[in-house]
């Protein structure tokens, strides 16, 4: 994996993969890399320590010598989100589940707040690496290569998604046009003009935000097609974004969906993912 | 100057300079500093070409043989706003005055257009890892150091000053809370629990937008000096965007005020400097 927030070099267009010498390892390779940092990510609860996690398995009557092989995963408990709440509001601000000091940080975000009060993210710089080199496996996926202009309006400040979808767009060598989500008249009309000037060769847009800028582009006398290259595909999100793929989009070190538009790729060597019913909270 | 994204590693708390081997160059080095890269801006005029200024320097007269010294640089003619405005509108989208290929380009901005239509700027990675740099230099004669936590409300999209700020914040080891400029109620609201969780031990906010904060943190009955750490200085941008100099925050490469507060300091090794009368346009 490249260690750079930007890749040393660019594979040729016409190449499936975007780092192919992780992403085709041998199965049992990557079984192995997999096992080597979940095994440094398991050292790390009782070493570092990360109390919330030490406290959580030794209470489910786990200790340091109790993960041996994968399937000992199943006998851990699992953690939502509530737990994290809890955490940090006896351990204020950042709660005591982190894996690094919160000090090595550099980023704050948040979650979306979904399901309760919203939890405070923390990058490090290796995180955003992490998270970078993943995003230019996902972005690459899409078909999208350097040369290209691509438009988003993700949004920014303590909202995640607007820089990591950057930094992989801009790490591949795509010219970035960041637009924002649609503002007031005013601005959404400076950014019409922009898209009119250059008539970016893709659009990466939710579908309620696409159809407010082709709105206000009619209102303006211009055909969205023919004047941005903006085509509308249909209502729902995943119709107009196309490839999106149940919260993978947001989390991108888990991996994400491809032109097939059917399940996603999860980027195994980064993630180890155990599937649960969440009716019965059972792997 | 580090080339990579993010620094190798970082200065002495109490060191006075982010970059002392460059910021504090003898003067006969910086100017052979200076002079070389000129001079490389100047060929690749010639060269690569840039049409735009090989077209207005002969039309001064001048060819690739006319710059021998820094004193030469006065017999040639400024470049204002309205004529890259019309170099865009001749050559849509970008203009024939770019000193790289657009095709090699990342990102795009827009400028304020405050005097006219927006431009477009473009960066290369070059481009965004000397901003990078020059901005590691700016927000470390600001005081901060690694380990604060610092809130800004910066906006993304199309406006380069959030990027350039936070990463210039982020590759200090400092934790950037990027809380995005006052937006609804309930967006307020989220960004102000997050500062009271967090009491950041600094903040950049204009001042209109810290008094916008600061009222909805009293409306929701909280004390922002006491809750969030936040300081309201006075009704001017000046007072409380601390050391905020013409112009120069929103150029990074240009150079930036300090804690002197009294005019600011030029990165000479990226930027010559020509101060003009704006009434005659003479040096």
């Amino acid at each position: 994996m490249a260690k750079a927030s930007f890749p040393a070099s660019f594979p040729a267009k016409d190449q499936q993969f975007f780092d192919p010498e992780v992403q085709t390892l041998p199965r049992e390779q990557l079984l192995t890399l997999q096992w080597q940092r979940l095994k440094r990510q398991w050292e790390r609860i009782w070493t570092t320590p990360v109390p919330f996690f030490a406290r959580k398995f030794a209470a489910a009557g786990a200790t340091a010598k109790d993960l041996q092989t994968f399937a000992d995963l199943r006998r851990l408990p699992t953690t939502n989100k509530d737990e994290l709440r809890q955490s940090e509001a006896e351990h204020p601000p950042f709660g005591d589940y982190r894996g690094a000091p919160p000090e090595q940080a550099v980023r704050l975000g948040t979650s979306t707040g979904t399901s309760g009060r919203p939890t405070l993210i923390l990058w490090t710089r290796k995180d955003l690496e992490v998270d970078y080199c993943a995003s230019f496996r996902a972005r690459w996926r899409w078909g999208i290569r350097p040369g290209m202009c691509l438009a988003n309006a993700h949004p920014f400040g303590s909202n995640a998604g607007g820089w990591h979808f950057s930094h992989g767009i801009e790490g591949l060598g795509i010219l970035n046009v960041p637009s924002g989500p649609p503002g007031s008249d005013e601005e959404i009309r400076d950014v019409l003009e922009v898209w009119r000037r250059l008539r970016p060769d893709a659009y990466r847009l939710f579908g309620n935000v696409a159809t407010r800028f082709a709105e206000a582009a009619r209102a303006w006398g211009l055909d969205p097609e023919r004047d941005l290259n903006l085509r509308i595909a249909g209502d729902h999100p995943a119709e107009q974004y196309a490839m999106v793929s149940s919260g993978l989009e947001a989390l991108p070190l888990l991996g994400s969906a491809c032109a097939e538009r059917d399940g996603a790729h999860v980027a195994e060597d980064l993630a180890v993912v155990e599937v649960i019913d969440r009716h019965t909270g059972q792997p």
